[in-house]
């Protein structure tokens, strides 16, 4: 990221609730695109170098091209089982660092449906994120999650 | 809506930071009321022609009168169920029309206790709103919801 | 609370944008420490004389030193059973009171998560609180929370 991306605002000089509200809005609509399968704009969202560390792959995946491709598996997935995921964060604890980046930390939830069935809770899990800002847009450079029922 | 009845701070005007947390706390007010079975206040929370199109009611309903009237045929079910439901939204995505009006997508889920029971999911929605400010309070003018299961 | 330990900008003229990201940030940070059972750092959250009335607990607990001590004791039933516990927060509402406190009413969501288990939907709750500010920082003064199976 260098300065020309950078915003006329830069990070530092944000009020926090401007910061807050732009998360919010930032992984509401991650959120949204991972469960709708839109491979190429979630990992959009994401830097390109970034690093994703989830326990439901077996090793950290690189850079938008192996996040894109993660989606696709998921959705070809769904279109076997026809189980709806829904992905919920919450508790969203926003640390800004003196770089300009954000730290969060945050749980995420995961509920399932499956197609005429009962709606359960899949997954509780704890999220924590490097955000950078890139022209504008916060992007993900690092997400580690970690699941409770394998702590 | 007339312009008499808009804010000293028209819609487009607004910071992202207040449009964002005004309508998290829209929404909070909006489901305890409907949850508490706050008939009127609840149906005050749309426009007086609003259109709520929701999986449970067989057709969508519109206007006031008829919002307040579920809310109460909702009560009288739940004195006989003796089951509490509570509605929360997530992952809020809002975004601004050039109008001033705003369109949010959020999931919704629906938890249902027993009396003397154990809490369980029990809808898994997504829930699509346009927004309008009317007299300095944002009003919901249209509501789909889709449920996962019948999906 | 005294004049000199409140904050250049004094809760009646904040924001209404800032206000309510604050109050989740904290709220955020607040249940983290809780269910990473923080004693002391969660204890602090709270006024020195804070009254805490949670149905899981016997009675009304008052003061930081029981509060942390209520953390431990949650602790080591914890190593016990090996179950994780999330809090969660939703559909918060924030209300200012003349004085410059906050009145919030929100809903509490408990999941647990046993080792190697399946997650569940523990408790179904609304929380109601006062929040004071307190040399910048806000803290509970009082807490009430109901289940909704007790109701």
């Amino acid at each position: 990221m260098t300065n020309a991306q950078m915003l006329a605002h830069p990070p530092q000089e944000r009020d926090f609730s401007l910061v807050y509200a732009e998360v919010q809005q930032f992984y509401a609509h991650q959120m949204q695109l991972f469960d709708s399968f839109e491979a190429e704009p979630w990992a959009g969202t994401f830097t390109e170098n970034a690093v994703f560390d989830v326990p439901t792959l077996p090793a950290p995946v690189r850079g938008r091209a192996e996040l894109a491709a993660n989606v696709r598996r998921n959705r070809e997935l769904q279109a076997k089982t026809g189980e709806q995921l829904r992905h919920w964060l919450g508790m969203l604890d926003v640390q800004r660092q003196a770089n300009g980046t954000l730290r969060t930390r945050c749980y995420a939830l995961v509920y399932m449906t499956p197609r005429g069935g009962e709606s359960r809770v899949h997954r509780v899990c704890v999220m924590e994120d490097d955000l950078v800002l890139c022209r504008g847009r916060w992007r993900v450079s690092h997400r580690l999650v970690t699941r409770d029922d394998l702590a």
